[in-house]
């Protein structure tokens, strides 16, 4: 089935302790739609400035990211910089240009409007809700959201979760929005704002889903090193929705494993800078991970 | 097959935003023996004062815990006093009585000194050790520890270790004790010293063992409420040892299972204050929640 991802497409500056890294292909649509080109189809719908290195274009294609949505607009691409930690737990944003991205408002016409799996990755959720209001007939809508929206843009938060039937958020994000501490009780107490299903992303300690089914308890891919987590999220819901995308279906019979799957491509994306490590796996060895992980937590 | 745990045996005052709950059973023998008590016959080996209340003989006795190496010394019971903040997951200590602990080295005679699975709850290394070196044919030794040892008694802990099979610590103390920030390769570093099995508890974020057969990445079983965690490690530990004793075969082949077992057991233990629901569970009632956290976890 075909998918539309919707977000960010961004240059990141990621400096860690023994390393800069300038202007890498980043946001949040790039890692999801990278995520995503492993399992199914994919038509990004995004804005870059013209900066924007051609480089990164042809990433997009070796990856058969439809581009007919990617908008080049006169300005900047939207341009984060941030910094980490020596554990890489802990990271700090140093400056933000929001560029072309601040007042993008796209109109989404035929084919792009007629998907029917939509991922709104992280973005405004304003840009997210008009983009979804435009969609024909969607079948399965995600969005992924972050902790700075919570804090300026609640209430456009809650007006799109009512029309989404999966939010994805991390723990810290789940704990605010509820101010329930407790995660479980958190994933649970999200429901009531619309989506009917909630996975909530707990970093290297996996990821919880509650849903009609009750829940669902995913691990992690443990990592005996970790580059960089930029994008992690971004790839886990990317590689979810993709999953879901190309096994048409009962979302409830396929989500635990697209969970996995996402997993499992998000724990490629943190072994590189940027998308580095996410761009060289294959399928393939996507699903050996997937394997050495359903061994990993058979008891 | 035959389990011997020696540890703490104490009176713990747990204050929290609501309540106050003085001179509780607790300890990390009590916790683990009665854990232990829904899967093997256990022996505890202890050291009670004067003031030790005659109700929680009784409650060890109601586990068929086999008392003869528990001694009633003239002086106060351990007695720690700790209060947790409104979350639950920070706690810190008020007051701690060592008491008749203090300076506790038994003698381990017969037929206590032949048991084949013993479990050194977490106490001071010189007295696990001092109690390890009397056994005659330990065929399985388990030792727990936290970071108070790693602070005072370094030393005496790693000369522990090149004596037993399987360590169990949190991933804070495993971080600590190895300078390395990544669980993964702390746990796996943690076998120079000399265990075999290195499973690091994460608290609600379940567990990781790493043996001769690599990693086993185990769940926690998620609550909803969790009233007191105190001895929720103990507990898990305690059920882990139980099982193994009571599935006398290779270690490998049970280690995973035994997790499992302890894992609920410790659930079980978060939902009361001190021993109160640990006491009240039923091996039945463990079988049950084993198999929906199976069901929680299958994808």
């Amino acid at each position: 089935m075909s998918l539309l991802i919707v977000g960010t497409t961004a240059l990141d500056s990621i400096k860690t302790p023994n390393k800069e890294n300038p202007r890498l292909l980043g946001g949040s649509a790039s890692h999801a739609a990278v995520a995503a080109s492993f399992f199914s189809p994919v038509s990004l719908l995004g804005v870059v400035g013209d900066d924007f290195p051609e480089e990164y274009v042809e990433l997009y294609k070796k990856h058969q990211i439809d581009l007919s949505g990617l908008e080049k607009a006169a300005g900047n691409t939207f341009h984060w910089e941030g910094e980490y930690e020596v554990n890489m737990n802990n990271r700090k944003t140093l400056e933000t240009d929001l560029g072309v991205i601040e007042d993008w408002m796209p109109n989404v016409t035929s084919p792009l409007n007629e998907k029917a799996y939509i991922l709104l990755a992280n973005c405004a959720p304003q840009l997210q809700h008009h983009v979804l209001k435009q969609m024909k007939q969607p079948k399965f809508v995600v969005a992924d959201t972050m902790d700075l929206w919570l804090n300026i843009a609640r209430h456009e938060l809650e007006q799109l979760l009512k029309d989404v039937d999966c939010l994805v958020l991390n723990d810290s994000e789940a704990r605010q929005f509820t101010e329930e501490d407790n995660v479980v009780i958190a994933a649970q107490s999200l429901h009531k704002y619309g989506p009917k299903y909630v996975i909530v992303k707990k970093g290297e300690h996996g990821a919880i889903l509650s849903g009609p089914s009750g829940l669902f308890i995913a691990p992690a891919f443990p990592l005996d090193s970790v580059v960089d987590p930029t994008g992690a999220g971004d790839s886990f819901v990317g590689g979810l929705v993709g999953y879901l995308a190309s096994h048409d279906g009962d979302i409830d019979d396929n989500l635990r494993q697209a969970i996995i799957h996402g997993t499992v491509t998000a724990s490629f994306c943190c072994q590189g800078f940027g998308l580095a490590s996410t761009t060289t796996t294959t399928r393939e060895c996507i699903n050996k991970r997937v394997e050495a992980l359903s061994q990993l937590v058979a008891f």
